[in-house]
This record gives structure tokens, sequence and C-alpha cells, in this order.
């Protein structure tokens, strides 16, 4: 799309943006400038059609709202704000700059919503799929961030939200947990925190890894949503965990928070939780005991089968 | 390439990165996290096979090192130095890991060369064709940012290097002129800067709208590149331009700098050229009257013809 049907786009593209006063210099020149601000948290995602989307059954205005969401639940996790983000994508040639309008439209009302300018970009049409990479900034509160690597032995383990089957719709219309995440780091003594991508299972291991220690999850707590008890023909069975479990345990793009805090914050959380009106729940402990277990009826720990580890789900 | 591959694939690459004391949160957390500094300078770029490469003609480390250096380049555009960098890309299934950690080796090898650290990724396969995005973020010195925006009438202009011709090679070997645009302007006043991506008419143009203004270049100072010698053949003549002359004017990716400062620094940035051992050719005038104009014989400005506009070449 360069010469003049992209300079056409990048006149139509400056003329949809605002932009905060954070940033210094916008579109339009080599690069964007952004105010000096306490650390800078930086985040990427691509997103490519037939893997994380589907071009052929999903509108360009959900596509593009979920390539910037995804990333707005990155700065989520690190308890950040986001700020601005940078935006490049490849259209098929064919209807190349009507698709890229409903994209950047997708991209623009959600980030309109959670005051992030659009500082850069680069469009170009090309003759394979559809693909979308956005970079997100961000800044931390004076709380600091939080990290994965926090997590300590004796931490609740918590989720936001409902798990499972975001395949049937929530992984385009999911709500990144910004504000949640502000409001809980701001109440409570977050000490480790992450979002559900890869599914709960896999991202809570980042969480183990990374802060060197163990967990127990109480399988009778994990918050199943309506939409993984829909997709219960999809698993194989597991003697000890049920298939809408399983979805709820490994699906991937659930985009909620997975967190730990001292349990004492516990209070401090559930009033924050009612006030936003958000399902929070404890579904287990840290311990210093590496790996990820259950317990059996007979209060055993046993470990999580190697076999359910998260995967992002392939579109068909 | 989720799940294992991808887990090995991000374990091999966090065995690679090296990271400068600019970085205090790296690859493996939701975002990496900037120390902070006086003004961040960002931008993105995306490269696609077919485009701005050949995959089956070119090395996966050249791809690496282009897709990172196009951005070095809009850096130094800026008079920025550079700090880190994203990098998000899809590779074909197959040979996936392969390409993938040959990609990497070249923007790694490129990356400490500049002093830049790799800090997130999202590394993915597909069945489509390879796709790279990287977003560079930079810092500006104590003399600021150089913006498209600053020309004045009276300016001299000037680009560095040979222009032209770039696809027989240059436009995957070439360096990016960051140490060259910040000695340059630590020395002289510089107005105006951009990186030469379009081709020089086009890019050009930009700093005139940006500026408001206008310019006249001396068709006969153009510094004529030999590849652009080499491929005279493929233009159409224009009666008073030669071929080899259009495709200096007008080739992409050249990635030289073309920058403007007031004639009194003209001396300055001789000196400054002669001990960076760098070309650098004075091609031209800003004027207050708008448009972009050469001269012909009899002295009168005559304005280049519009098809005269640049564009990123397609490869075969």
């Amino acid at each position: 799309m360069k010469n003049m049907q992209e300079f056409e786009y990048i006149k139509w593209l400056r003329s949809q943006i605002s932009r905060s006063k954070e940033v210094l210099v916008g579109l339009g020149d080599d690069a964007a400038i952004l105010k000096s601000h306490d650390r800078t948290l930086l985040t990427v995602d691509m997103l490519m059609d037939g893997v994380h989307f589907n071009l052929s059954k999903t509108s360009p205005e959900l596509i593009g709202r979920k390539a910037l969401a995804v990333n707005l639940s990155d700065i989520a996790a690190m308890a950040g704000e986001p700020i601005a983000a940078l935006v490049s994508f490849a259209v098929p040639r064919k209807n190349g700059s009507f698709i890229a309008k409903k994209i950047f439209t997708g991209i623009k009302n959600l980030a309109d919503i959670y005051n992030v300018s659009i500082i850069g970009g680069d469009t170009n049409s090309w003759n394979g799929p559809l693909v979308i990479s956005i970079t997100v900034c961000g800044k931390v509160t004076n709380r600091r961030e939080v990290l994965r690597s926090g997590a300590k032995p004796g931490d609740s383990i918590f989720v936001t939200g409902m798990l499972g089957g975001s395949i049937l719709g929530k992984h385009l219309s999911f709500k990144p947990r910004v504000k949640e995440a502000l409001a809980i780091h701001k109440q409570c003594k977050l000490h480790s925190m992450i979002d559900l991508s890869d599914g709960l299972i896999s991202d809570l291991r980042h969480i183990l890894e990374e802060s060197h220690c163990g967990a127990v999850l109480d399988l009778s707590r994990i918050p199943i949503s309506a939409a993984a008890k829909r997709m219960i023909k999809t698993h194989a069975s597991h003697k000890f965990i049920s298939k809408d479990l399983i979805h709820a345990l490994t699906d991937g793009e659930d985009f909620e928070l997975c967190f730990t805090l001292p349990q004492k914050d516990s209070e401090k959380l559930k009033k924050v939780a009612t006030r936003l009106k958000l399902k929070v729940t404890m579904i287990g402990e840290i311990m210093a005991k590496k790996g990820l277990y259950f317990r059996n009826k007979n209060s055993e720990l046993i470990p999580f089968p190697k076999h359910l580890t998260g995967y992002i789900h392939k579109l068909s």
C-alpha cells in the first residue's frame, strides 16, 4: 500500500488520532516521542489470520480490538498504566485499504477507552494473510510494577473472572483488566501477577518458575465459565479432572489475571473486588516445594499431568 | 510455535540475550521495563517476505539484520540513540524453529554493535509467509531530537552516501547512520532530518510538507551510486533527467540521511564528515516557495514531474 494509496491512508489515519499530554511527537515523523516518566513498560504481540483470528468469520474491527487488547492485558499484568501504541500490519491486497481502516477503527475505539494514544505505525499490503503486530508502552504507578517473580510460599493464588472456552467468543471481546489490576495493586500487597494467555496451568507455571517455588490448586474452586461447560466434548477425559475443568485449566486466551498475595491481604482484596463488581476467586496456595499439584480425595498432593499444558487454540 | 517448541526457543533466546544498564526487566515477564530517561523515541517497521525481502534468495540472518536496521535508521533520523528492541515475527511452519533462530541471530549481531538490548518478543509459526515487525525504543541526547518540521528557507540540503539501486544489495547490508547523525547533530545546527526509505524525492517532500516550505535541487550534484548506474535499463527516460539519476532520486531503501542546516554550518559539517570518513553532499536549498524543483539550462525552476515519486521496490 505504498505510494498514493498509503499516503491517503496515512492522511486519514492522522485525522483520526487524538493524543494525550504524554505524547510530544505522534504519527508523522521518523519516530514518535513520549515525555519522560519513571520506568517505561513495553510489550508486543503479533496476531495472525488463521491462528489468533479468522478474517473470513470475524469483523476487522474486532480483530483490531483484540490486537490491542492482548497488549493492554500484558500491561495490566505488570500493574501498569498503558500510554501509547505502535501498530504495524500487513493486509491482503484485496480490499486492503478498506480492511486497514476497519482494523484501525477497532484499535482506536478500544484505545480511546484506555487513554492510549496511537503514536506510530507501519501499514503494508501483500499477497499473504492479514497479520497485525502492536507494541504498547506504559508506565508504572508510585507502587511500582508487579513481576512474575515475587510469589512467596504461603501466598494465596487468585484469578479474576471465569475460565475456559474463550474461543467461543471471549477471546475477541474480553476486557483487559487494567483498571482492576491498578485498583488491587493500590490496596493489596501483590507479590506476583500474570495474565492468562496460554491457559491457567501454563501461565501459573511461569510464576512458579520465576519465583522458584511450587503451588497446590484446589480443583473445587476453579471458576469454570459457561463457555467451558459448552465445550466439554472436545477434550479427552482424565481420571481426576472433569472435561469442563480441563478447559478452565488449559484453554488459552482467557486474558484474566492470576496473582498471588499474602493471605492476610485477602480481606482487603475482597473489598476491592466488591467495589469493582469483579469476581475474584482464591484457587490455591504457593508453597516452597516445587511443582504444580492438586489434592486427591485423600488429600495427597498429585502433580498435574504433563499433557495438561495450555496452548493457543488453533482456529478452524 | 506455541507449547514445547516455543518454550525451547524462548529458553534459547533468553540464553542469547545480554542487556544494558538501561534495562530493568528484559525478556521473560509480561512486559519489559526500561529505566527512566528524558524523552522516549519509539518507531516500528514491518517487513514481509516477497515485499521487503525474499526468503528463498536471502539468508534469514540478513533478513533479521535488515528488520532491525530499518528501525535504527529511523532513530538515526531523529538524531537519537537506540536503546532496546521488541521483535515479533511469524515464521512458516516448515523449518520454523531453524529460521527463527537464524533471524534472531541476524538481529542480535546488529543489535550488539549498536548497544541495543532485545527486551521483548513474540514468536509464532503459521502457514503464511515470513513476516517480521520490530519496534525500537531510543532516547535523545542533551541536544534533543531533530524533526522533519524544522527546515527553514535558506537551509542547505544534504544527503549522506550514494543514492539509488539499493535493491542490488544495499537494502540488506546498509549501515544505519546512527553514529553519523549524532556526530553531525553535536557539531551543527540540524534544522530537519529524515532517513531515505521511500526515495529522495518522496522523503524530501515529507520535510517540505512538515516544514511548510519548498526546495530546489541541483541535479548535477546528486550522488548517483554505482548500483543505480547498473540499473539504467529499468526506468523510462525523462527529457531532463537521465535514467541513472531517476534511480538516485526515486529508488527506495537507501537508508541514507537527508538533512538541512544553515549554510553557515557547512564548514563545520565538512569537518565532521572528514573525521567520520563520511560522504556528505550538498544537493540543494530550502526556499519559501512551496514545491520541489530543479533548474533547467536557463536556470528556470521546473517542478519535478508527479510520476517521479519514490516507491518501495517490489522484489521479483
